[in-house]
């Protein structure tokens, strides 16, 4: 292959694929299908633009959901630490409360909102599944979901000459908390240091920034303010920065610290499935699922020393984040989590999810483009104010399609939906009314 | 929201579309761009299709890959075990062979051979650093990439009366590893039972059936295959399974069990840098680079509890998934492996990474959609025969993704870069000539 | 401190006693008191003899047990493979068969055999805990045992050049099992290498060797004999082994590998509580003992990111390892393990406990000192021919303790017995009659 | 067996061990050898006492220590909480300014002080071992070691209706955080509440308290503190305590949540190793022992899933607990932890290791029995204001233990020592002149 022009001698999307489809004889006509602009993707969300995936986009749902936000929570692995209080952050305070659905609260505390979900996805039956998954909520009430700001993390190394001087700039470095902040903080409007906190492991100090980045998933803005901060802390310290990215973050990766303690947004969702709800939309009984969620996700994920005790967290995020634009790495943080069910005393099941880490946003990223905005609207949510409620929305998806699962798994349709869905025969499954 | 007529009444994606429109007073023209045939996903891939979802498509590359297959290893932790070698199997035994580049073997053996890679993302700045790591591969002679087909995984919850039951039925299912193996594989032409284990605890009995399913990811296959063999064995003996997925897959989730014992294919990418590469094309040095990956790579992920002793595996995995067609709720296994960089007594840099699990296939899926077709043709990858040379590309854009981030890290410009690329500026970086 | 005499120079526990309470102004007698002779332990067990810690010896039990042997059982995670049976192993083949309690199994198939529980221990309300716990299985129809025998497992680490490399002398390795198998064993008669497996990461290669030491925990003779096979690898091939332990093993850590792989034994125990014992016995009933053990150990281990989903393994492993002469860091390995509770349609209480790497021998390390052979015979175990015996015990005493924490805290007793039995107060808890 | 007496019944050591000589045909005469009284022993730590183990005690050392302790840090992963001080704390606050080794401190600011190191074990070369590390230290100046109080915790778990119960009554918790403080201290003038925090999932809610428990390991203290702030809890909640043992402390399990979070106390302790002591001291090269650290810590124990990224903390955790009264079940905590080794520019070795989690203390447990007294003596240690103190010696002397190992690893003599000390032949390694 004669290398003498190169992909990026091209200054569009059709060239480089003409300059492809000749170089390796191949055709790129549907690569070429799409309707964003070069401009609106080229130098913020690609290089070398040759073109557009096309994932396909299904709908499920509507869901019934009724939504609580933690406004002020601050915890690392559950110390009741109050969040800094600067004068910044009290201006800041507002934005929550905006953030909030307050519609939502003030017209349906009782009778919650129904949203629809996006999916992209090319896994058959998923969509199906979530759309089950939906009815049987609603038909039980709804879907009750909470969200917790963490804080997007940054994590960066220092090396440092041994444990003495370590402890003294990990104490220098709480001393000037502030004017880390301050630092961190001229990089954005949007973005505040929420708390940050040290560990030491012989020559090597992390650092984790946790950092309020309002609607966006705010990584990129992390980063750059850490790297303010950084220079702060070389300045004021013999600390050498060896990486900004030290992965005490830890960011696309699966770790135990995100888990315990939390990164981006914390979710939570529940609903009481109703017995005969149970049994007629879902053809199986609360101790079935029970059992299942029990033998498999309890004790089936600690014999494979797993992170997700759950089912299937990981295709729902997956589904949503390729519909509305977030970055599908964090797909791995999303992965993480515990599902549990329970039968009631009368009877019912209750089933909950639970998410450590879930990396999101409605501005930033890929959420502009045009067709995510139009999943983004499809969710009913915004760019700015709606993070919190993308984030109950998704939660509450997750959990509609995790109770599908378990239901399909208990009544023992797993394979039987998947040979209808997933090769090639029209759907016949249901979905809801 | 009244509900009187649903999306399923709806007999296309427009009328869908139209519905949606109506109901929550909003546009989604773009969503109905796309170049597919409903026929082509609905049933197959999606149900209640409205559209598509576009993500940026760009280009890397061309990166120069040198190759080896294992073609008959199948070991678990390390046992070295030989494969069942049934009739059947010595058949299928050519399969392989025929899999193996082999004009890329024969014709390249001291040369490699160029491939381009195909990412889909909207993370400014990762087909830029894809791109600069390929020429800094490309320069110091290419990377060397090794797959191991270890095969996918389903792996069923039996529940059992206790251990003394529980350890006859585990001896049951040696006993008949040969007919589960004839009644999974009477579901399909493809699939071959490799291999299966069992492992007890109280009255759960965990089974893990090794599927090799040729071209395909396989999990629908395996899926499908495993209830034959679950059928088989609830008629054999007295154990009930309680769910086909038991969460010892492990699927779509990180787990020891697949980091330990592989899931899918396992892939080994390295390449050594040399030391005027590094500075020319790097701007860092060898000994940076290995600190940075020493200091954030073992250290840094130990301290973060991490199955991920890497960068950002999931970056790559997710953007090359995304274009291809695979199932996104895979970057879970693909987040997790190790990356591991040593300086060499002449100076230059010895960099590699190790995939334990990673989940793909070049037929089946989403990989037939049009769009998705092309982008498997610019990786110079066909359906069938080819999911090898799919992972070892794959792998060995890994490679080249983590060599140019722990080049910034180590050179300061991370934050600079997403600065520049993320933040709606036209790019600079320069990608490989 | 001036220095010029230091303990080297004393020949005997006596004379380095003085030498200590003179330089440190302290007074050593009742380290002085031991019934062992130096020659037992010097050079054995111990360098730098001083004398001996005493550390309060309890009896619990009898406890009714029945139990099963695994005899050829060799898998890692799962795989159903046979163990390699060479003509040395068939003549081992025997020992295993004497090593089985065959006169329990003839004598007691029906009825059990009971054993008393010798443990070492500070922890107040430990006995008694074994012996409510015994008391409650005794008259429930006793425990049910199992165990496995993995082998002891040694682990170095090698350097080789890079992948191809190291795939090459993975197959070496494979390729010369048998070779290796042969200068592994020369250096002891009770030593058979078992199988062995192989992982490579970068230029990193380990191996995984387990052995069969017969009745000795048989750390030292694995390293041993690893280190002829080691030199043999050396010899054959480019690898340069950088560590005999690499890690690999994986030694007197916690870590998924001998969780999912197994290391030393693997134990399994249960036991069926009547309902009507639970209730006269532990003072609870089996639902909230069922709801304890559900909440704490695989909810509240799975929020702990713990390897260990029980109550305290490592109690009753730390107390019989300390009376029987063990290695006490192998408290590491057995903690790690699950316990699980059902209650059964009938209403009584299914009870069980998994042990997935218990490291312990009937000969070797400290096993013969006189004190300890004292415990064993308690035990009614030998030195040759019981160590599958001792796991036996040791499992079905770990199992008796579990349940009667486990009701402890059913009940909420826990911290009442601790504030009698703990704090210097004479045990009014009432032990088996 | 006829049972008809049962060992309840007799009133004395010696009965019982008569009792069971008859009744098992052996001779428990070396038992029967110990020098505390029953009354020393019996309800305290133990009950049905019928004697003493014996564990062979060697001396090692002495080692040089520079010690620094970190007073009032309070972190959870590393926020940079300042702890409550309330009025009692202020009081309390003199008590950590006694407890820090103020003379070593005043004389020994260059010089460091000398400890000695009382280890009780059987496996023979360890007491050697450690020997030669303290030799190794000592000629390069010493250790120095660092020790954060983090606190012992007790987790309760409660169960709640579901998320938005939970919630509130993690917020009631916080709100009365001053009146759980108020109660559980309560029950002991030696324990003061320090911090908590909470997590909920599904219908459980979590709790972790953390203790300061002055000198003692505290986890008896701890457990009753928490059995009156439960009893707040339920009082002023709807909250239903399942279990005041919830594993979310996590108390004698391996687990992330005590790496990450801490527990107990947390030891650092590091040393600059002269090239030339390295190569004189211990018969190798600086480069040797961080390669040896490099591939066998850090990759081999990713390799393992392992929590200990060392060599083997826990046989030094164990042998000095076994000595010292302690816990030894918490050796499953003290083998968490990271060793770490650099080659600085001079050529001199930097070795460090991190414990996380050590669970330890000067008073309660079994360090008021005589033997026990006697070896703390040994170290110097007092029962009150010297827990610190004890860390600091117990992580030096991992320190030590670490840096032997390794050179023996890395010279390739680790099994040529254990045959020699572990097979009977009286020991000629040197121990420190």
């Amino acid at each position: 292959m004669k290398n003498k022009l190169s992909l990026r001698d091209f200054p569009s999307a059709q060239k480089r694929r003409e300059f492809l489809e000749t170089e390796l004889n191949i055709k790129l006509d549907n690569v070429g299908c799409f309707s964003f602009t070069e401009d609106q993707a080229v130098g913020r969300n690609i290089e070398n633009l040759i073109g557009a995936t096309q994932i396909p986009l299904g709908i499920a749902g509507p869901l019934l959901i009724h939504s609580s936000v933690i406004l002020r929570e601050s915890s690392t692995e559950g110390s009741l630490t109050n969040v800094r209080i600067s004068n910044k952050s009290s201006t800041l305070r507002l934005r929550p409360e905006g953030l909030r659905d307050s519609s939502l609260v003030a017209q349906n505390d009782r009778t919650g909102k129904k949203y629809y979900l996006p999916l992209a996805t090319t896994e058959g039956a998923l969509v199906a599944s979530a759309s089950r998954g939906c009815k049987a909520i609603n038909q039980s009430g709804g879907a009750e979901v909470l969200v917790e700001e963490v804080g997007v993390t940054r994590g960066p190394v220092f090396k440092v000459k041994g444990i003495r001087e370590g402890i003294q700039i990990k104490q220098w470095i709480k001393d000037h908390f502030a004017d880390l902040a301050k630092v961190a903080e001229t990089t954005s409007h949007h973005l505040r240091l929420k708390k940050m906190g040290c560990r030491l492991v012989g020559r090597n100090l992390f650092a984790r920034f946790y950092y309020d980045c309002q609607d966006a998933m705010g990584m990129n803005m992390a980063t750059i303010a850490t790297e303010q901060a950084v220079s702060l802390i070389e300045q004021g310290t013999e600390a050498r920065c060896i990486s900004i990215a030290g992965n005490f973050d830890i960011d696309k990766k699966p770790g135990w610290l995100n888990f315990i303690s939390g990164r981006g947004k914390r979710v939570w969702a529940e609903s009481v499935l109703k017995k005969e709800i149970v049994k007629s939309v879902l053809k199986t009984t609360p101790e079935k699922i029970a059992e299942v969620v029990y033998r498999k996700c309890q004790i089936g994920s600690a014999m494979a020393g797993s992170l997700g005790f759950n089912a299937h967290f990981a295709n729902v995020v997956a589904a949503v984040f390729a519909a509305t634009g977030q970055d599908l790495a964090h797909v791995a943080e999303g992965s993480l989590g515990i599902t549990t069910a329970e039968v009631l005393t009368n009877g019912d099941l209750y089933f909950s999810i639970y998410l450590p880490s879930l990396m999101c946003g409605t501005v930033g990223g890929g959420t502009h483009l045009p067709a995510q905005q139009e999943a983004l609207s499809i969710m009913g949510v915004k760019g700015t104010g709606d993070s919190v409620k993308y984030a109950q929305i998704l939660g509450s998806a997750i959990l509609a399609v995790e109770v599908s699962l378990m239901a399909s798994l208990a009544e023992g349709s797993l394979a039987k939906a998947h040979q209808k869905l997933g090769r090639g025969q029209k759907s016949k499954i249901k979905t809801q009314k």
